[in-house]
């Protein structure tokens, strides 16, 4: 089973998972740097006129793969089991369901224009590829804001439980950092490791990046917060005094620092404005009557000349030839569609697990901003089992808001066993650690746990049957059968993966599609 | 002659003066940190009824005065000199000039919606006083991106001039750092400074803070960015070679590393929608008749009973009598205007400097979104003179929009001495030093130097003649004569500080009002 990076970065909230992330992380998969497609559509326009594409699952994979092939003639039908676009792409809002397998609903109830992205919220400025599809769709955007200096480190197991406003956290760890390596470099400690010029250019910058003072000592500093703040006529700024450094070192205490400087995490971050799923709503609207609504997928079974695909419609069955399948649906749908995929295939998705990530959500009076300045970020807590409060970076200075109260894996900390009720008052109560009093001022929660969601039962693939191998059989098409999505790109958890997967796709079956045709196929439907 | 804070974060652009800046500017005054009144009015409402306050300059300063003092029943009249609010707090958009002392005037020709605050272009989150004023007079805020880590540092004289990505600089930077000061701890070059146990939690955090592999060596990280990026099917990523050490460590090069840790820089930051100028406006229209505008002050003469100001009106001069007189005017301004302020106050005001900051902005194709995936944030270029490159947070993703090409001051690198037409040549040259060839698709340029701007003559205050006890003086009242405006707080430079001045003068005033009445005075006008 490999694991994927997605993984990792989910433990950031998880007490001593960090250090371990980081190491292994640098060996995973990430994304292109320029604002242009990194997955460039090799075929020409009108070069699929004629052939018959089938796709089934419309989130981010299936839309891209379909808007494409569209673009370059080929007949398709893109069949989506929900009545919405999207998948993963989800953004709850009033007189919007979750829907759990089993049945169990909830209905979201709050005050327009709130909303909540409980799958995918971030387009990192380093994702070209969905940025640019914002930009061809006329998708407005605005910041999402990963980082705010007001937010807050806590974990009960460190510092006495009390929480630690980051500016402080960061700041006064750098702080430290520069007054030890200053002390060492002065001991002449490095002094066969650097030339005498590097040792001076050090001390220099040191004196800057702690910041230090004129004994090269760390004082603390204005990045790290005032005792008493400037203010006008006779009121000086008192800088705080520098927290001590055993403290900030505490494993329980740093779980969280620099996860704004993972590189699709770094600033600048946007969301579209409105929610999320104004993309797939974007596609929806460019696609028209491609998309088939209400249509599970029921059988998948290659044929002579192809594949045939049944899906329901209403109350029966149809059954539709394709000359090529995208497959974008999640494994953990796939696995129980009666199919005739090779065995190395059927190995990769049966042996599929996926994380269970989840979102609880609240409305609230802004309470972060009006009470402690805080204007989107993260807040990180200690030990779960929520860890992760998260700001809204939306409809900033509203009175009310949707307010993010645990971002994790639900079967960490045992969560999964408690009811929905129960992990709404669990959640409710972690909050006391950070924003004491506050809890009480959360209403109409919503809980969005993807291991459960139907239609999707999971949040992002953890490993592939066959392990790297599976992922390597999955990338490759099984004979008219292709796949897309996130889970077969290096970008796991990302639209950016999935968008870059389902090009991928299209470019695989275009150049099959050309060379079939220099050896005589496809004429016969050609036009 | 006192130095402001404000002067030393203006030599964040400028080579060698960085260092030199933080270690003064610890000791320097800065904000609160909640959203809440950090300067509350202490009057009661309807207390000022029947006092005649009268208030010169419609800046921040000014208008918050009014506003407050207002609220508490005074007679205001608040007189501007320009026909527009705001002063400093200036938003070019088409039609709009920016006319300087000596007849000089350029006339914006931008397509709507583009805007620039050629004054204040930020909002911190811990500026709660200006905050609040937007919450309270609904005005729309957006985040201002401060920080992107797409963007770049470069400096002619280091790294043969190439420019370096921020996100590499920072990153590559924090990783050698942290391999050091580890090589230290394992040499035992610290066993005399820290514990065992802290030396282990040291070591443990760099690997993670570095982040290091398992030999503590810094190899790279995806927070520095990636040679080969992520993609779909077979493409891993390949994280990029670190930059060497003693190129990140050149003086010359890492001029604008953690400015944005700055205390009033930190994310998160924020903007009205549509430009600064809209909290100004937000004020007129609370005020009303309250404001003169087109009314320069020509006069200032203390009576018996309190001042009269003279004004012009049309073609004629009016004298208006006040109990008590706000002074909100530039002192640049106040000292040409005829007045008896006491000696010590006229040593402070005639003897005052002020800084000439500018900004030179171009309408421009996106190309720093479209082909480098920069939304937002700063680079920073060396030598100058113009060496800071501020990207639009305004309208992301439109076609076009408005770059800043400089923003410093202008007696820097003898820029003064350059015709406006020369000083937009130099910019467009050096942006060639960042992005090359795109110096050609700038437009429409617009230069504010504020040092020349008519009714500013400058761009904060640098200085109180007198010295420190200067700024004692005039954060005093010279007998009914009371002054505000940034300048009289330790914020200089910042809306912030301006509107906590205006709010201690009404409070001061309104505690010599109390006090009068209760000897009997102010009883005759009081209603």
């Amino acid at each position: 089973m490999s694991m994927t990076r997605r993984n990792f970065l989910m433990r950031v909230g998880q007490a001593g998972g960090y250090s371990a992330a980081f190491a292994t992380m640098q060996s995973l998969g990430l994304m292109p740097m320029k604002a242009t497609l990194a997955e460039p559509i090799a075929a020409a326009a009108g070069s699929g006129k004629g052939v018959r594409l089938v796709i089934a699952g419309a989130g981010i994979g299936g839309l891209v793969a379909a808007y494409e092939a569209k673009k370059l003639g080929y007949d398709v039908t893109l069949l989506e089991a929900r009545h919405r676009p999207g998948g993963r792409n989800f953004s709850a809002r009033k007189g919007v369901d979750v829907e759990f397998v089993g049945g169990e609903k909830q209905t979201c109830t709050w005050d327009a224009p709130n909303y909540q992205n409980m799958g995918p919220g971030r387009l990192p400025s380093v994702h070209g590829t969905m940025l640019g599809y914002c930009r061809e769709l006329n998708v407005p955007l605005e910041v999402e804001i990963n980082t705010s200096r007001s937010t807050f480190l806590q974990n009960d197991n460190a510092n006495g439980g009390k929480p630690v406003v980051q500016r402080k956290a960061v700041n006064d760890t750098r702080g430290h950092v520069s007054e030890l390596l200053a002390k060492s470099i002065s001991n002449g400690a490095l002094d066969q490791e650097l030339t005498k010029e590097d040792r001076e250019r050090m001390l220099t910058f040191l004196k800057v990046y702690g910041p230090l003072d004129k004994n090269s000592k760390y004082i603390g500093s204005d990045r790290a917060g005032y005792k008493t703040p400037a203010g006008a006529g006779p009121v000086v700024g008192v800088i705080d005094d520098p927290m001590d450094m055993h403290t900030l070192l505490d494993e329980n205490f740093w779980t969280g620092v620099l996860y704004e400087e993972t590189w699709d995490w770094q600033a600048t971050m946007m969301q579209p404005v409105g929610g999320m799923d104004r993309i797939p709503y974007a596609f929806d609207k460019a696609l028209g009557k491609t998309i088939v609504y209400n249509a599970p997928v029921t059988e998948i079974k290659k044929t002579t000349n192809g594949v045939d695909i049944s899906y329901k419609q209403g109350s029966g069955t149809k059954t539709v030839h394709a000359d090529y399948f995208i497959c974008a649906m999640p494994l953990t749908i796939l696995k129980s569609i009666p199919n005739d995929l090779s065995p190395a295939y059927k190995t990769a998705v049966d042996g599929s697990t996926y994380a269970g990530a989840y979102k609880i959500a609240w409305q609230s009076r802004r309470f972060w901003e009006q009470d402690y300045n805080i204007y989107g970020g993260l807040s990180f807590m200690n030990p779960g089992p929520t860890t992760i409060v998260w700001y809204p970076s939306a409809n900033l200075m509203a009175p009310n808001g949707i307010l993010v109260t645990g971002y994790e894996e639900e079967n960490n900390w045992g969560f999964s066993k408690l009811s929905t009720q129960e992990k709404f008052e669990k959640a409710r109560t972690q909050l006391e650690r950070i924003h004491p009093g506050h809890g009480k001022e959360l209403t109409q929660p919503m809980f969005c746990g993807w291991r459960r969601v139907k239609w999707n039962e999971g949040s992002w693939i953890r490993g592939y049957g066959g392990g790297p191998s599976g992922y390597d059989t999955i990338t490759q098409p099984d004979g008219p059968i292709y796949f897309a999505g996130d889970h077969t790109s290096h970008i796991v958890g990302w639209q950016e993966g999935a968008a870059l997967s389902a090009r991928r796709a299209v470019n695989m079956i275009s150049e099959r599609v050309r060379s079939a045709r220099l050896t005589g196929a496809h004429t016969a439907v050609t036009a």
